[in-house]
């Protein structure tokens, strides 16, 4: 629509219709987003093997409704995420065909098998965490790349950490998940030479204040070589690990 | 220049030099600041009263010797807040014919007198608040407002602040400073029928945490018709009060 | 009756029956309200187009039904603002029309329509914040202002703000509404040459803590021209909003 | 009993049962409570004309009931702050007498009447904060206090305030309760010569963050003559205020 | 003055030369202030025994020395709290006579001895406190209390504390100040049945964040008949101790 | 396992199967956690008289049936933490011999007595500590430690707590839980010399934050010989506890 | 001289020159510290090995040179901590045998070499926490314990911590110094059955947040069998240390 | 010198001058870090290219020296980060062929020039974050990656960015320093599909807090692909930048 509106415009100056200085007039009052939005939808092409990721709180289920049978009519992959009881409840019962995934809390749609490609590592410390890996787990499959999980190697017991550590070599990129004291992405940080995303959560209690304690030994990692996403975002960590798992090769070229 | 480009474009297209689709790529990959910045600048336009400021810390003394300059150069009107002593100093001998509001930290250059309008008037409850007062005061008054400064008037003296009700009345808004609790924009705005913009001061001690007290107090003001700036922003206030002040009549007409 | 109060002492001190002196003893404790209400009540004149505006929590349920039963009895305009679930049950069954507005959980009632005049403009960022917009929304319309919402306009798509920009420039006042990180009026402040409140929103998980982050994004706002109310405080910014589109031309004249 | 015990020593020493010496060394290890608590019993006199307050939360309703019956029993005078709905149910139900305070949610039991002396004013802004204000009234009545309460008289109604003025200067105390910013204390100190008892409340939403915001306003009151107790803390400023209003003359002699 | 118009006004009237009418609409815009400042005045004759009370920071030294000098010219008491080193100097030199007291950074002159009346008792745990401590004595003797000072009976030492309690209960007033974990002012209410203004400190290091954790711990003290000041406010807790000290027997009669 | 693999090498070399560069290469790429896990588990055995603890929020009931009934089939000891009341009657139900403590909530299988040693003291000052004081005595009781429990000697009463020290004195370690001004530890540090383990509760409202209080207080405790464990920590407490309590001999001897 | 009183009384008693029941009054008024006094003596006489320990800020040279003094003439032991450099330099000159140990800031003196017994092991991760651990080292061997120091042992470096093991279950207790992260408590406590006592430091910066990010991190610790004591506290961590340390054997029989 | 010692183990096997089992017990104890450290070194490798990196604070001048020296020593890269004046000069003197980058506090040693891979693109919005971009820059360069800065494109000015879209899509990741409301990260991942580093500066005034308030917004991102280092980490971000931007191809193979 808008290239054609443009492409107008260039005829009508190729034509003589439209002199270049009355075009220039046009094309100066021309709407942002016409040329943003093509633009912006070029390099979204890059985009293309992503479901499109639909943050569920804040909108009514009758909302929510409308989103998925439009994503299922056009069999578009989708995931819904941080949905209520509520609303899994009635979005099943009208689209039997949806993929629940409890405690990540996810529900999800993907038209065809893909294939995965590059190892993302997901580590954990604990049961209490499993939502928040499960959300990142998902999430990382639905985008595409292989995934395997560790939870259970906690600081409190290296242990059973130490002895994966050949494995985890073989992952591009490490998802570390951790409530508590937080201090995970640092120990793995320490033993492998892999960007670490770090997840704090917000289980724990007292002192922990909802995520905030991890939230700030992650930030303070001693080990270099990690960054933190917002408390319980395994959707968010997910979708940072996918970007770096699957990075083109180097670009080349030039712009305009 | 970019006018040019684009000029040159659509005449090589008139001229059938180039294709409309060729053109059209051409278009696509045009930077958008070029086309932006044309339509940012008319709209920019009705700034042009206004002074350029200039934040000062951060900024090395030769950065800001380099930047005075290039406005004493062109006759701009300037102003350089939160100046250091030592830029100061180093400022008013290289450019002796910069104005130096020493309470308020500025620097400043104003190439010619012009007609103020619209009264801001501008509270504060104590002597400690007036750095910021000032920083309000000069700030509104090179952007071309009327300025009325009334200190002492804190709410544990309302019997000053109530005589001067009559005359507040008569400003068109109110930029209320305050440390401490930080109470004072709620007496205001109670008691007048303007926009309150409510400016929080650092100055305080103990549980004051900085200005934080005040901020949440303003934050909380119970009489509607108050916004707060940050903490100490006597700057933000007084520029946020001039463009209310000086909004122009209700805009008609159509976009493009 | 106030008046009356003084009207008669006055007019014993014209009959004679009453000395100065003991007329200056009555005076002296006249209590303060009959004088301050009449001149407060003579400036709040300006305000005579506002509905009454009622804050709905730690009323019971009873205490809500006198209100408004007091208002509706005189006509006179009302908005109870954050009703809960149950006072709306209780007071729609009781006064069915009453306006209810679901998601703004506000109870109103308008009187008779009136004109609108100047265009306020309420942008945010996703379908999250929809019930503050409304709040916003409907309070602002009750005050008596055009207003224009535009939901879907956040930092992570600018091309969907952009080509927006040329309909904002119309507005008179911006009320711009973000939970996550906030980061929407500066955006906009920097684009438009308009005063812009920002409302903080709660919506939001983990670091977010319940609106802070916002909170603090949009009180560190880089481009000026941008104050803060509280957070999820859509009618408060409606209230500011409302004062400033409806500023009174320039006044003149002295005060007693 | 403890006395019992010294009693008995000193007899067997005065028996020649017992040597000083042996006595000593028994009285060296005598455990310090039984002094003590005679001295603190002592000194205790004082508050004979309170009764006891049992803090609710966190008492099984079985604990309270043995607590009540107790009291009862003894015809002692009684109050339980805090109480939940259900205990107030179930105690209700088995000590009909008892009464109870809704709004306060305090369970009380008042011997007889006593003579209130003094008189003590609590002041509020609005209808919110009527819990804290019934709580420290209904204290303060039980405590033997004259109390007179003002709500409705907030920062930004000053108008409504001022005329009371005259009413309050004949409190000898003032408990001031405020929520949202919190400016109340500092504007009553300002106009009074008394000593205020500033309780900040959790109402307000937002940048309140439960109370803190007043709090922090209320520790940073720009009036001399406020001291602040915990938010919400109802009880806690009828209590000191009752210490303050009951202070006796000044007490002359020496300690032994 | 003000009574003067108000006479003239009603004299008029008498006279016949102003109509009841006429001078109800003069009575109407006769300025606050003036009725308003008449009043406090008068009440604020109950402080007459009062010294001034300065707030040194935020004030240039030149500022300092008007204020100074005015007072000393008509021989006024005064107190210039949390004075600077330099500012010290610069007064001393001009205004010998000044006392300084250097720990409790606070310079005074007081006309002449007065009287002072019930005993104000001060107490803190060790000589970190030390400049709050000497704050509040300064403070407290030149309002008129007689004062006596107690340091060195912390928590961890309660043998020191125990056996002064004799001598406590003399006290009328108890300011209690403590820094790091803030819990002497509870344990001394637990044994005094006086009111307790706690002063919490900002001396202590890491998670006492400046004062912070005896300011929260205090305002939770579980022994009622405390309530707070802000931290390092020695002049406040001596004010309001005063005020409680000083406190007139009960006020009777009515008002206007 | 492990010790095969590393004895079959070993034997190799003896046998001359396996030159020692190439045992060497194999021994290089053995993996961690067999050496690792053997020595960690050789160290575990000084842990052998406690029972497992089980952290039960985040952990679903089928999974929790799981763990309990691989622990009952091995008669193993038990202890679940911080159990819903939803699964404790599921648990309960399934496994009727386990011991619910439902102060506590805790859930726990002791196969047979075992002789209890060492006096490990815990103090509180009032009911409401109580869940935190149970969950304190329960697990130190199931770790194998003597426990007396002291509660209702909180700091505003401290004529209960000083006829306890001579019992006190014989205890080897003292767990402190305190909420409100958290001020017991240093009390009682001030009077024992003997390690005091302070636990912070929840318990209190408004400037409380949910333990923040306490938890800073104890953090500054001015006696020394006082530390602190997370907000509500019963069981923690009573793990440390009982590590100083059962402490060994000082260990002799040299390491490889 | 209590004692004597004491004596004095009950030899009035024996020789009937005092009735018991005048005995009785007379010792129900006996200041409290003196028998309280005596038997806190007594038990502290547990301490006598320990040398005194003062804390050297907000205290005067001055004041600090007789606190020395008064130590030096009787050859008593003595640590000041966290000695400013100006008294450090002060003191060594008026006190040459005094040891100073710069890295901790700490002024000692003792009289004798003491059998060292028992060993503490501190553990940190790097050069920056160099100050807090020093003080700890210093002041737990002035305690009387052996003490083992290992820095650079970090989370981020595991390989370096794991081959300690075995030299640290030689330890009776570990005090674990971290700024960052604070992860090395966690994991210590997990590798070791001996009581850990975690210490904070404030290096760092950012969100560290001058050690809050460390401290909650501990509070946090997955594993149990940790406790924390307050941000760069070496000295308390010592104290307790030594307390765990030098435990006696578990004490019998009753008390009086 | 430990395969040394593992190899003389082995050799004496098959030499049989010890048996398997004896050399089992001796393997068993052989310190951890020996094989540990093997293998670290091992995967290290892969950090062949990167400097070492040297935290400047808390070491003394001296330590800085001697660890400055054994880097030269041997031609080894070297960084250190966040060095003091008074250390850079101290070492520059010493050293003179050290580079010195200033704005970025860091001194360095490059033994020989590599070939920079992949672009990694640093923006920022002013020049008071220009230390941070500094330090992320020169790290960047001395890991081996290509380096583009883009400062002073904030989001007050997004016409200043939008038209460097185009180049910014030719870098494999984008470092994002932001002090103030820190939005830019959120603007720039929703435009371009490249990992975010987000950077928080803590150059900001009042409601900033050093930083808190970018670093809440970051975390807050409301477009994906953001993650977020410690406030003023530039090297972290760097470090970070460089693993992403260096990944490996996908590996492939078993672990042992």
């Amino acid at each position: 629509m808008n290239q054609e509106t443009l492409r107008n415009l260039l005829e009508r100056v190729a034509r003589g219709e439209l002199s270049p200085e009355a075009a220039l007039e046009e094309l100066r009052f021309l709407p942002f987003e016409d040329l943003g939005f093509a633009r912006l939808d070029h390099h979204r092409g890059l985009r293309k093997h992503f479901p499109e990721v639909i943050y569920g709180p804040g909108k009514t289920v009758s909302e929510l409704k409308k989103i998925v049978a439009s994503f299922l009519e056009k069999d578009l992959p989708l995931l819904v995420t941080r949905v209520s009881p509520e609303a899994v409840e009635a979005l099943l019962r009208e689209f039997p065909t949806l993929e629940y995934h409890e405690r990540a809390r996810l529900l999800g749609h993907r038209p065809r098998e893909q294939e995965a490609r590059g190892l993302v590592a997901i580590l954990s410390g604990g049961t209490s965490d499993l939502p928040v890996v499960e959300e990142a787990r998902v999430c990382a499959e639905y985008f595409g790349n292989r995934v395997e999980v560790l939870t259970d190697v906690g600081v409190a017991g290296i242990h059973r950490l130490l002895p994966e550590v050949p494995k985890l070599r073989q992952a591009r990129v490490l998802i570390v998940v951790a409530g508590m004291e937080g201090a995970l992405p640092s120990l793995v940080a320490g033993l492998l030479d892999r960007p670490v995303i770090a997840v704090p959560t917000s289980t724990g209690y007292g002192a922990n204040f909802s995520g905030l304690a991890p939230l700030l030994a992650m930030l303070n990692a001693c080990a270099p070589g990690v960054a933190v996403v917002n408390i319980d975002n395994g959707f968010g960590a997910a979708y940072l690990a996918s970007l770096i798992n699957q990075l083109p090769e180097e670009v080349h070229g030039t712009h305009p």
